[in-house]
């Protein structure tokens, strides 16, 4: 396949990419897994919400078939991930940096902030999932931290010390891949942190 | 524009198709305002999920810019709406039918009957929302009656006598428009149905 100017090139699944990073896998997929294998376990049903796409153009080569010709990505206006876990609403966006020092807030929309305040407000549980690629750490990083670090910084970036002090470290398993639950069950069932 | 075999033709988001029943909107459109309204009044926080979306061909005409050239409408597994209400979990799917006598089951598939059975489980709020349009009713089904009926029968669609029977009938407002939840406060709300 030509790539006219180098710009053009086909495109795959996001969950589909590969990093080479962290055992081959993005923290995308690993999190897919995981909440499969939540389900098939039948302890949580938590889900990657579709990516938001506005379709503008769609053909219709014969009446059971449709093709979308032509559509645009659109801004999230939410987390990725929504479910249920324990009759608990829970709630949550995931990102990997190649930093090895700090988390570019870049990398979460304002929306997302506030949805993740209205979560909190409403007595949901919402988390960021964050890994440092280059490190290969994980944290989960609760809302409430979150805005409490938005509050009182200007900074565009939280620093890994602050992970390192607020932030819950997520250990490398075989199965499930992220075990996030089990760090949302030391914080909401009873362990204190 | 020509529309080769007649098969061919342009495509509006489903949101910004009009029915003409029930002062012109779909149901969805009116959920999605009556969600719109939970959240500018800070009552809830439930959203529609994007309809999942198989992208097989992107081109980059620059490097900020995304098109999507080609991709292929996926099955959703589970169903359309979900989000927050008082800290409960709340998860629902919103079906119309022009039919004057029952709701055709074909409308929800196996996927999403399973998925239901799940939240409930898990002590999450699961219901349908049914609109007979010719009827001009809109009934809100809990999960449980919906599962109810399944297991009791065999038949390929739910007789409107049924949702006169064991479903809420959701009044038409002007706003929100199909206010659900005062449905949701009236079964869990201590008043018994």
């Amino acid at each position: 396949m030509k790539y006219p100017r180098g710009i053009k090139k086909s495109y795959e699944q996001p969950q589909e990419n590969t990093s080479y990073g962290n055992r081959g896998m993005t923290l995308e997929k690993e999190i897919n897994l995981t909440n499969e294998y939540y389900r098939e376990i039948d302890l949580a049903y938590i889900y990657k919400k579709p990516t938001p796409i506005k379709i503008t153009k769609v053909d219709y080569p014969s009446r059971k078939q449709a093709i979308i010709k032509e559509a645009f990505f659109e801004m999230p206006s939410t987390t990725d991930y929504n479910g249920l876990y324990h009759g608990c609403y829970i709630d949550f966006e995931a990102k990997e940096t190649t930093s090895r020092t700090s988390f570019p807030l870049a990398n979460i929309h304002h929306h997302q902030i506030e949805h993740i305040g209205n979560i909190l407000r409403h007595h949901g549980i919402a988390f960021l999932i964050v890994r440092f690629t280059t490190l290969n750490l994980t944290y989960l990083l609760l809302g409430s931290d979150l805005l409490e670090f938005l509050d009182h910084n200007q900074r565009k970036s939280i620093p890994l010390a602050y992970f390192q002090e607020h932030a819950f470290l997520i250990k490398d398993k075989l199965k499930p891949r992220v075990d996030y639950l089990s760090i949302v069950d030391q914080i909401y069932g009873g362990v204190t942190k």
